[in-house]
């Protein structure tokens, strides 16, 4: 194991730790360690909400999940001689649950879980279609992830941080607030909201208190989305092995790191997505002086990703187009041709017996590819999803015999109201 | 070679053969040939647009590219037995280009074409970057695509048909014809357009003539976007050994193929995507009786792709957000995050010697995927594009020493105005 | 496709063509065509038993296989410029069976056949074990092999030729024609025999003829095994995409190729193995000059395999060790213990309800690996074999409740005696 | 972590631990503990020679290497309920090198070994062309491995266990015993030697003590060879996400494991192969009640590798026969045309730069495959290995331009005499 850089003692809230964390992007953040160009270390990770969802057969935690405490990040770390202009080097050693703890209460502790987002609390990417809260809870055996509540499936996870990135600029800080809230102001009272602006309610800040914390607390930017330092991109492929580019916005860098994924669909679209859980990372960091001009990548992350990724040779594919389920034409949407293709894969597998939000929870938790197919064929955009028909007990295939039925057993737990 | 059902001499128009295909969606189209289900059969297919495209280095073709003639298909063919509700088993047996003919002046000849749509033609995905027409030849060596006008790149095929689908019923035409023209009356006289209404100019029916041509030359769709019939879905994976179901909409399903791909990346972004070509393709079809029902596939195609994908192993990936390229937050626009990342793709390969039309070009015609890696983030989609390194003369990923410079040649031909 | 130039006309035998190809290996054997470095062109193949074997439910012509005609093989192709020292460079641009022709009586023309040898014609890997002939014909539906001898399994084929190679120097083939005399002088009556010398009855030497003819033929090797000119070795990984490369070893290369398998097993077990079939090559060559000393490649091909293979994820494997089945401790011997992983894999597959013939011919001809797992273990070698499970209609993996039950259908053909 | 049933600390020798573990087989080795079907525990592993291999730049530990004392295995563990006739199921839930300690002098603790083993102490693969000890030391970052004696490539590890199995009856060890030593009575004096009989020098016995270790020590086979019981297989493909099936020769079954690599060609092919190193598994076991009837395997270890291997998409494969170096024909012989095939990859490698050793070592490191590509084709075998491209820092493939150069740094250390 490489120097442990960021302790986290599971039996301990995030904020009472050696170390605190973050949960905001800021540049006055302070780092909590200092590492050099080629340095390897190690880091343990929260999962996302710190604990509040618990490992049973209630829904009531997901419904009321703390959106203001996301996300628990570990860092920022600051590499020695980083500055503005640079490429960071992130190689993914190894990444991980929570190691030699397989039991307890905490996500990562040997399991893991997803949920559906209620319209009244974010919602998801099928929010019409599901507004209530669900969850499913994932049992991990080794690399294998099953579910009480998702009966009669078994996968392979595709490990990897949902969210890693550099500090803004306060710059750059500045019209991430501005353009986000040019966008809040089009229509403010939308439920499910169209952005979350600074919320100093519940801002973790690493050692910053007093006025600094407060003030930084009212500016610092929410860590829902990706942006141009990376952030919560999602993106399934960050497996072990992956090598990540991220532009360097400020001295040190200030990279952190947070929001574990056992295992995710693309897209993690049931929002409180792919299989969330704590653990740890295993991270080696290099620079390349001036990287963001060379080679042209100064607001975005690049990657190349690992080469060890579950591999499944035998897949069911489901289309979508950009028309709505009221059969309204939209112009070259592919957002919602995929919400349509994700909508397709959920009837479809209703008839295996399952219920429309356990193939939700699915599809936003399996290592299911989702990709954009044609995005220039006027008026409509095609989507396609793609799950591998092995971690199915069954055989999902369509055939003249019509589809076999699983037993959908006590199925995925819904919030009370 | 099974049952030669639809044959193309490559010396004569598409509109002076044997049998002669259609252009149009149209219950009225009559069948070309009855197939029975369990029946195999070869199937000819034009380059979608006629041969009006050449392999010459002026991009003038591309320009004047004569949109209201395509797509050329092969079809329909009736299947005995079919009716509505039930499922078209379609297996993709071969597809490749036209066979026994590796030289000549018609795409599929040994040779393929890549467009980039000029904004007064069509546009292509990245339109308000690239208005302009240019056009790259690729030449096909076994199953290995190289170009002229894009070297120092040279990957293996992942050949398909663009389009394939059944017959729309009267009725589902009709709410195709009324949700398109009301999308395009929000603003008429967009360039490009919304979407393309029927057009009886350059209409081909089969064998309808006279008032009946007429008539449904009036009503019959176009083809250019996927639909519920499947449709031009530009799905890349349909490769051999693929099989797909379609909903079957009219007695007979009356299926129809063609616009034939050497290859194409995820989107066909340049929009006279992918690498064109005209060529075969060997069918098996079938039928699961009442299957839409039975399997809840009621308005799109499902499918199981094939097995001999081209294998690449390692790839570099860009990421994009739903921000315009001018700073404007949008709100979980995947379209746009894939526009970003496709554009941060091209800007980081400019650095590399290429073009941006070269990049563009490439983007559009190589086995590159297209991800919806976070649809939920608010307010930013992520979505990312993954090049395969091998395809590349030169090492292409980031490095402390730079990037490699390639000779860009003679360059993309771009139309003169 | 490219100059065609070697064609055979299905309906006529090997030695009545416009050109005749050849069954040994000679430098002085003429060469059919002469190319240039850079050069492609297609090449028909005939079957390696030149159509002495049926598509029919009888294996006596597998027992009674003129074993002295093999294998017609499509060339000499001289390559201009190549001398000794150079390597020659080989892509197999494309492979696959006749084209255009998908019946008729040739294997080739829409099927093919695996053999297992009888002990009193060749034998097999298993000849102890499997001493009589047995014939399995498999039907071509595009890419897929399915047989009404071995029912309940469909794969896709893995093309390649068995068999492509240079022509010997006149040293090195008396080399080859020494080692292997004295190999058969150590047990000249053995049966199967040991090796084959040369054999001057049904050879077949291009336009030789008279004494030229006579004298070539008895001193021409046989073209049953692999040497340093490629040759026979049955690699099932030669794929379409692959590219090859060849000591040099007469002026002009002559270079040669026969013996398409429209799939194999790793091995060829059953030693008529193999789907054997006649088709086509598209080739492309170039030279390295002077490439055997520069890069050490002086008595064997090396080459670089193409990444179209078919895909599978999930695989039920064998091991064998180097212990007889009477018992007896051989030490390290990869062969044998080949065999004993071979044999594990037929009986288990025999609790399924194939015969073990079918599970043998099955194992020749599917795309499984066999694998050197361990070769230095005193004494035990450690072989294995990996068998794709997803190739059978039913579940193949062991598990509590038994094994499920195949209809062995009409079982494979023996000969009668 | 599951249950943590055998632990291992890294400061004290194997034989001075909370339990004592074993290095013969025998029924008569005391469990160190018993576990119910459907359990999951933990395992430490001790590297094969318990710590007599030092991280340093000398190969003298390799030549003394004290091959009496191996292999240090963990177990054996009982499953309650196993009886003879049974099918135990054990699943790899994880495996990897010791947690937690990624430096120390234990290998394991981020770092392993690979050794050719000198002809005085065993020897290796290709003991005729290297008489004498060699070593590398690799180290990890994360699941990737490089080496200061092998510079110039890093490849992602397969990491595995070498040695799993289950006891040996009383009636299979005699049987073992007599068929071994009636090898080693052919040529009892040999060197290195044809097989090793039971020795009770070093032997490690669980809790036995007095008579009873005496007696069991004189009769319990070594570990070297796989066997029936699974045992030393050495199969690189036992990767995490493996499921393995053992036959059950006693009451308890009496399961151990040990031996783990961190990496491993196929053939293991310097004996002291792969990459040596202590770690953990986390294992899962269950049983098939009479499953050895029921599904033919009876005398072997069957399994279902992982789908998490490294993926490369790009390998130069060499292919050798059975012919000596001396030019002698052999009949069939596949490890003769293994060890040609591996011999011409060294030869290749080394106009590269590398000396033999370094290229020697790789080939026994690297995850490189072995294939019996043809074992019928008398009198010759042919035997390929395939060799990653990508895991070179130069491009390794043949071209005009000849040979890159790597820089062989300070060579494989080579043991003084």
């Amino acid at each position: 194991m490489p120097q442990h850089l960021f302790r986290l003692d599971s039996s301990r809230p995030f904020t009472d730790q050696e170390k605190t964390g973050h949960n905001r992007w800021h540049p006055e953040v302070p780092p909590v360690a200092t590492v050099k160009p080629g340095d390897s270390f190690r880091v343990d990770c929260r999962e996302w909400f710190d604990g509040a969802i618990r490992n049973d057969d209630s829904a009531d935690d997901i419904r009321d999940a703390p959106v203001s405490k996301v996300h628990a990040l570990s860092g920022p770390f600051a590499i020695e001689g980083a500055e503005p202009g640079d490429l960071l080097i992130v190689d993914i050693l190894d990444v991980g649950p929570i190691p030699q703890e397989d039991s307890g209460p905490l996500a990562g502790q040997g399991w893991g879980y997803t949920g559906i987002f209620a319209k009244q609390n974010g919602g998801s990417f099928l929010v019409d279609q599901f507004p209530d809260a669900y969850k499913a809870i994932w049992d991990f055996s080794g690399q294998t992830a099953t579910s009480r509540h998702v009966p009669g499936v078994s996968f392979t996870g595709i490990i990897h941080p949902g969210l890693m990135g550099t500090a803004p600029s306060a710059d750059l800080l500045a019209r991430w607030n501005a353009r986000e809230q040019a966008l809040i102001d089009t229509d403010p009272h939308r439920l499910p909201p169209l952005a979350l602006p600074p919320e100093p309610q519940d801002a973790i800040l690493g050692t910053l208190s007093g006025d600094a914390h407060d003030r930084v607390a009212a500016e610092a930017a929410r860590t829902a989305p990706p942006r141009e330092n990376g952030g919560n991109q999602d993106i399934k492929n960050l497996t072990r092995g992956t090598r990540i580019f991220y532009p360097v916005y400020v001295i040190g860098a200030n990279f952190s790191v947070g929001d574990l994924h056992f295992s995710q669909g693309d897209g993690e679209i049931t929002f409180c997505g792919g299989i969330e859980m704590g653990g740890f990372l295993d991270l080696h960091v290099d620079l390349i002086k001036g990287g963001m001009e060379t080679y042209g990548v100064t607001e975005n992350a690049i990657f190349m990703p690992g080469n060890t990724d579950p591999q499944y040779a035998e897949w069911i594919s489901f289309s979508g187009t950009s028309v709505t389920l009221d059969g309204e034409q939209r112009y070259l949407d592919s957002q919602l041709a995929y919400q349509r293709a994700c909508l397709h894969a959920i009837d479809y597998l209703s008839k295996f017996g399952y219920s429309p939000e356990q193939a939700y929870l699915l599809l936003g938790a399996a290592p299911v590819e989702g990709r954009f197919s044609g995005v220039v064929d006027i008026p409509n955009s095609c989507a396609t999803i793609y799950i591998p028909t092995a971690i199915f007990d069954i055989d999902v295939r369509p055939s003249a015999s019509g589809p076999a039925q699983i037993d959908p057993g006590i199925g995925a737990p819904r919030s009370s109201f």
